[in-house]
C-alpha cells in the first residue's frame, strides 16, 4: 500500500510553481532563457528560497554555489536522502528540463510535512549549479564539484565569452540568498533521486508514465579545429585558398554520412565557431564541436575513432587538431534505488518502462558517490532542449509521487 | 615628361602616417580592427584631419559622415576632382586596404603643395564611410549614400548586433571633427580617382608596379536560412531530427563542389550563424552567407541559379529560405580616366598592366556620377583582409605618384 504523503501530492501547486519559475527568463516563445550565474537565474534562486523558507526547511549552500533545502529527519546524526536537479536552462531552453527536478523534490517535502511524516534520515532538495554549461562551458559543474570529479578551482577558473570567470560572479548568486548557511562540499549523502522529464519520445510512445530509469548512456565530447587563412572572398583564386569554413563543412556533411552505423548512434555538431565569420572573408579557423553517445562503450570508441579518420581524411589545405574535452562511459544505476523506484511505480499503479538515459544528467555525478536513481516523465513528442518543451501537470505529478514513496523508502534505510 | 610634383612623393612620409594611422586599432598579430563607427575610426578621422589641418586643407563633412580634405583650385566654382578610400577597417583588417587610398591622396595633395602647383579645379581627398560593412552591415555606406544608391534612411536605420543604430552613433563620428564644414550629400564632382592595393596576386606575379584597373567584377551577396527543429542531442534519434546544422554543412560542402565551373569564379561561404550554437543541442537554424563573383555578368547569374538548385536539392527534413541582399552588375570604368592612369603611368617609366578588379570598391559607386578610375599596387603575396596584409613603401609611394599625375591631368580638364 501506498504511503498516505503520496496523496497530499497537488498537481495544481506543482503546475502553478512551474510556471512561476517558468516566468524568471521565459521568452518570447514560450521558453526559459536562464542560464547559471546570470541575473535570470539569480531571480529563481530566491525563488526557490522563498518556498522553502515559508515550508519552514533549512537552506544550505558550499563552495560552487549549489542550493540545498533541508527538511530535518528525527536523527540529524545520519546522512541526508537528497533529490532535486538543476535550475538553469541553456539559451532556448524549456520549462520543465532541470525545473522539473527540482519542483518536484520540494512538492514531494511538502506533501511528506503535509502527511505530518517525520522521515528517520533528512530530506534534501538540490539544486545543482549549471548543469547547461552555456555561460560558462562545460556544464554539471555543481555535482561535478560535489562529487569531486573535478576540482573546484578549475571550475572557478571557467570564463565566458566577454572574459568573465565563475570566481567573479559566484558571489553575486551566494548574495542573492544571504539565509543560507555554508557547508564544505562534497558532505555525505546516503542516496540521490533525480526526477526528470524523459527529453526523448519513448514513454509517450509507448503509452507509460514513469520510465524507471536504469542508467545513463555514455558520450564523448570531442572539438576539432580546422585552421586555413582568411583571405578576399573577390580577388584570391580557388587555387590559393586554405577556406577553414570549405573545409569542415566537407567534415561535418561527411561525420554525418559516416557514423550513423546503427540506430543507437547519437552524433551532433551543435557549435561551430567561425573566424572571422564575415561574409566577404574567406574563414582562417572554424572549431566545431562533436557530441556523440552510445549505450555500448566499445562502440562508441571506434566511432570517436572514426570522427578522428574522417576528419583527416577530409582535410586538404587547412590544419586540422582534434581533441576531447570530455569523456564519460555509461553508467548503470544502483540496483537497490532502481527497485525501490520499481517498486513505488507498481504500487501506485502507474504504467511504467526500464529505461536508459540517452542524456547526460548530474544524478551520473551523484552516481559515483552514493546510491542513485532517476525517474523519468513523459515530454510532448519527445521534444527537449526547445522553447516548446511541454508535459501533463498528471504526469509531473505522477512522478512526484514515485518520488514521495521513494524518498520515504530510501530515508528509513 | 612628368609633373614635378611627382618627384615630391615622400616615400618615408607616406610610410610613416600608414604607420601611425595603423597604430589606431593595432591588433597583437600586426593587422588591424578599426570597424566604422567605433571608437577607433572617430580616432583616425582626428589623425586625418589634423594632418589636412597642417597642410591647410579644409574639412568637410555631409550627411552620412564622409570626411572631405579640400585644396582649393584656382577656379573655385568648378566641381572638385575627388580621390581618396575608405579608414575602415573589418574586425581582422590590415594596415592598407582602404587607408592607402586616403593616404596616397593626402600625400598627393601634399606633393602638388610643395611643388608650388596650383590646379584649376580643387582637389579633394575622401575618406568615404564604413566601405566594409562590419559593425553595420551592408557596407559602402558613405560611397552609396554619396551616389544616391541607396536611400540616407535606410542606411540611418541599419542596427548593429547589440540593437544600435548608424543614426545613434553618427553624431559622435562628426563630433570628433568638430571643425569640419557640413555640406549637401551628393555635391558634384568631376572625376574620382581611388588609389588601393590589388587584394590579389597577379601584379606580384607578373612584376608590375601599377595596375590600372579597367573595371570592377558582379557580385551577388545572397543569404540562405535553413530551418530545422531544436532538439536535445543525446536523445533524440535520427529519424526524427531536422537538423538545420547538418544540412546547411551538406548544402556548402555540395556549393563548393558544384559551383567551380571555371577559373574565375569566386565563391564563398564566409559567415554562418547558428541558433543556438550549443554543443548539446541539434541546431534549429543556420543562415549563412553567399559570395559569388564572376566577371561575365550571365555566368553570374547562371552561378546564383546553381546556388539555388544546389541548396534546394540537398535540403530534406529542413525548410530552405534563399534570398539576395545585394547585386552588383561588373562595370567598366570611364576610358579617359583609364587612359590617364595608364599614360601617367608609362610616363613614370613604371611597369604596369590592367587589371579587372575582383574586389569590390568606393570606386564602384562613384562610376554612376563621374568618371571614375583606380590605381593598383602589388600587396604581398596577394594577401588582403588579412592581419599578414603588406606592400612596400616603394609600390606605395610609385602609385602615389602615379595618382599625382592623373590628378594634375584631370584637374585641368
Amino acid at each position: 500500500m501506498a504511503h498516505s504523503a503520496a496523496e497530499r501530492v497537488d498537481e495544481q501547486r506543482l503546475w502553478r510553481r512551474h510556471m512561476e519559475l517558468a516566468a524568471i527568463g521565459a521568452t518570447q516563445k514560450g521558453g526559459v532563457n536562464r542560464q547559471a550565474l546570470t541575473a535570470e537565474e539569480f531571480d529563481a534562486r530566491r525563488l526557490l528560497v522563498t518556498w522553502a523558507t515559508e515550508l519552514g526547511l533549512q537552506v544550505f549552500t558550499d563552495d560552487i554555489g549549489n542550493l540545498f533545502l533541508r527538511l530535518e529527519g528525527t536523527d540529524p546524526e545520519l546522512a541526508p536522502v537528497l533529490t532535486g536537479s538543476h535550475i538553469d536552462t541553456q539559451p532556448t531552453g524549456g520549462k520543465f528540463d532541470g525545473a522539473y527536478g527540482v519542483l518536484a523534490g520540494l512538492e514531494a517535502v511538502q506533501a511528506i510535512i503535509e502527511a505530518e511524516v517525520r522521515t528517520r534520515r533528512a530530506v534534501e532538495v538540490v539544486a545543482w549549479l549549471n548543469e547547461e554549461g552555456s555561460r560558462f562551458t562545460p556544464g554539471m559543474m555543481g555535482s561535478e564539484a560535489f562529487a569531486k570529479l573535478r576540482g573546484l578551482d578549475e571550475m572557478l577558473n571557467v570564463k565566458d565569452r566577454d572574459g568573465v570567470s565563475v570566481s567573479a560572479v559566484l558571489p553575486e548568486a551566494l548574495a542573492a540568498t544571504p539565509e543560507a548557511i555554508h557547508r564544505p562540499l562534497g558532505s555525505p549523502v546516503a542516496a540521490f533521486v533525480e526526477a526528470h522529464i524523459e527529453q526523448g519520445p519513448e514513454l509517450e510512445r509507448l503509452e507509460k508514465t514513469i520510465g524507471v530509469v536504469t542508467g545513463i548512456q555514455g558520450v564523448r565530447r570531442i572539438r576539432v579545429a580546422v585552421t586555413g587563412e582568411e583571405a578576399h572572398a573577390g580577388t584570391t583564386p580557388r587555387a590559393t585558398r586554405r577556406d577553414a569554413l570549405e573545409e569542415s563543412s566537407r567534415m561535418v556533411a561527411a561525420l554525418y554520412r559516416g557514423l550513423y552505423i546503427d540506430d543507437d548512434v547519437r552524433f551532433t555538431v551543435g557549435m561551430m565557431q567561425i573566424e572571422p565569420n564575415v561574409p566577404s572573408v574567406v574563414a582562417a579557423r572554424v572549431v566545431f564541436s562533436v557530441d556523440l553517445r552510445h549505450p555500448d562503450t566499445e562502440t562508441l570508441a571506434d566511432l570517436a575513432d572514426c570522427v578522428d579518420a574522417i576528419c583527416h581524411r577530409e582535410a586538404s589545405m587547412c590544419e586540422v587538431e582534434i581533441w576531447q574535452i570530455a569523456e564519460a562511459q555509461s553508467i548503470h544505476f544502483n540496483e537497490l534505488v532502481v527497485d525501490t523506484i520499481q517498486a513505488a511505480s507498481d504500487r501506485l499503479g502507474l504504467a511504467n518502462m526500464r529505461i536508459f538515459s540517452g542524456a547526460g544528467h548530474d544524478a551520473r555525478q551523484l552516481h559515483f558517490v552514493c546510491p542513485t536513481g532517476m525517474i523519468f516523465v513523459p515530454c510532448e513528442g519527445g521534444i527537449s532542449h526547445n522553447e516548446a518543451e511541454n508535459a501533463t501537470p498528471s504526469d509531473l505529478a505522477a512522478g512526484t509521487r514515485v518520488l514521495v514513496e521513494t524518498l520515504l523508502e530510501l530515508s528509513e534505510t
